[in-house]
């Protein structure tokens, strides 16, 4: 999916939604335990009752490899469940992977190259500690994206992301990052992670990297405000994807989970639609 | 495995050795593509060649995730087939991954929790860009340790790791990731990433970490030198460990790999010995 499709779906669906697939078996409605793989039960109701108001859907790797072998089978099958919503929907690997050139170059073609590992996302989260052949790998697969974490909405983002650069008008480490890397790639095929947990921030963010989509985890359970999130971080585009996992996953555990998500998806779709006419992108 | 026990390998083997497993497909010997898990015969036969040489294994999990399921199938394959040689052999998982916290409990428990995942490593690499609290969910595995990266082995390591800090008596970046970072966890669970490229900077290292174990990548293929690397970076327990992958896995690409790939291990524990006898660690 390219920028435009995206911008597209954006004002189609009048949201910016995007869905993290964190499942974890011991949250997952109980009587869903009882079928094969409760993992893909789970996601495919999630995915049912929020495609309406979701312009992406992020899995987070972590989630499915943990539970080894089984796990990766739980993702494949929730990607292909999204096979007939491919031109609707914007598909994330959040693996914050990055390795020297020729194992990056593996972890690109593990998320991008469908022949290879029998996935194809359409973009895959990076970290940026190793520099642009770290990242560059992932740059060379056609239409794909990168999103590199930025500044991120855990409370360890305060030990090396503040550290302030010498002879860099006070610039810190995620705004040396955000300044350097957007030359490696384009508005085109490059997103940053900036945690909504930092929303005052994103007036910075913006004077560095106007264009660019902003991938922003963190409101709903861990409290950042997406009132805030719009209002410093919207741009002509939106340029905003607003991930919320554990609000919508577990807003209900019992029979009625698929239901309650779907309200919980809804509402946050509302309030974006707010923002999306308020700085005229619809 | 705990430090003492590493360091007794150390000395009795006279080796600080590490081999990189990072098999790929299309680089291994034309004969074994027959067999039913060619990965999986290539390891078992490196690992049985270079076994009297070794003191770590390093699984480099780019290469084996790249290939999806089939090739996690012949990674576990090969850490099972390691099992009789566990008090001998440290086992890294060169993964490179880092988290909000409740995603690298996940990752934690992929790589050290046998019961969840299948996976039982010693270690796992970890990028430190998200802080403290991305990294010590892996430290709450006992006996278990993190590789975390400070200075890399690659050509961007120049782009994020040199930048100098404000108000830190000229550090950069990656000092101040070993300097913070070192009271996270103790030497005794913690290593860090240097690269053997950048050997002549092992000497400020080792101020701000004078104890800890380094896990020093590219020597041979990637030009460093491990003269300058046991010069500039062996303490009195020894306190590296070097790796080594292409140049053992590809010594020759015939019907003899394995037994090039041992000469060319024989070689690399001939020389580390004379530098363990040089700085008496034995």
């Amino acid at each position: 999916m390219n920028r435009k499709e995206l911008i597209g779906n954006i004002k189609k669906k009048k949201s910016f939604l995007c869905v993290g697939l964190d499942p974890e078996i011991k949250k997952i409605p109980r009587h869903l335990l009882e079928k094969e793989d409760p993992i893909f039960e789970f996601n495919k109701c999630i995915i049912s009752a929020t495609i309406d108001y979701a312009v992406a859907y992020k899995p987070n790797i972590a989630f499915y490899e943990s539970m080894g072998i089984p796990g990766w089978i739980s993702l494949q099958k929730t990607i292909n469940y999204l096979e007939p919503y491919r031109s609707e929907v914007f598909i994330i690997a959040d693996a914050k992977r990055g390795d020297i050139g020729n194992s990056s170059a593996q972890y690109a073609r593990t998320y991008f190259d469908k022949k290879v590992s029998g996935f194809d996302f359409n973009a895959v989260t990076v970290a940026p500690y190793m520099g642009e052949d770290s990242v560059s790998p992932f740059l060379e697969h056609h239409n794909k994206w990168v999103i590199l974490l930025a500044l991120t909405s855990n409370k360890g983002a305060l030990d090396f992301q503040f550290l302030n650069i010498s002879n860099s008008d006070g610039k810190r480490l995620f705004e040396k990052v955000l300044e350097i890397s957007s030359k490696w790639g384009t508005a085109e095929n490059m997103m940053y992670v900036v945690g909504a947990t930092q929303a005052e921030m994103l007036k910075e963010i913006r004077k560095i990297v106007p264009d660019h989509f902003l991938l922003v985890p963190g409101v709903g359970a861990q409290g950042g405000s997406l009132q805030q999130v719009a209002d410093y971080g919207m741009n002509h585009d939106c340029g905003l994807l607003v991930n919320a996992s554990r609000s919508i996953l577990y807003a209900s555990a019992e029979n009625d989970f698929a239901v309650k998500a779907r309200e919980e998806a809804k509402k946050l779709k509302d309030e974006m639609e707010i923002y999306l006419r308020k700085y005229s992108v619809i």
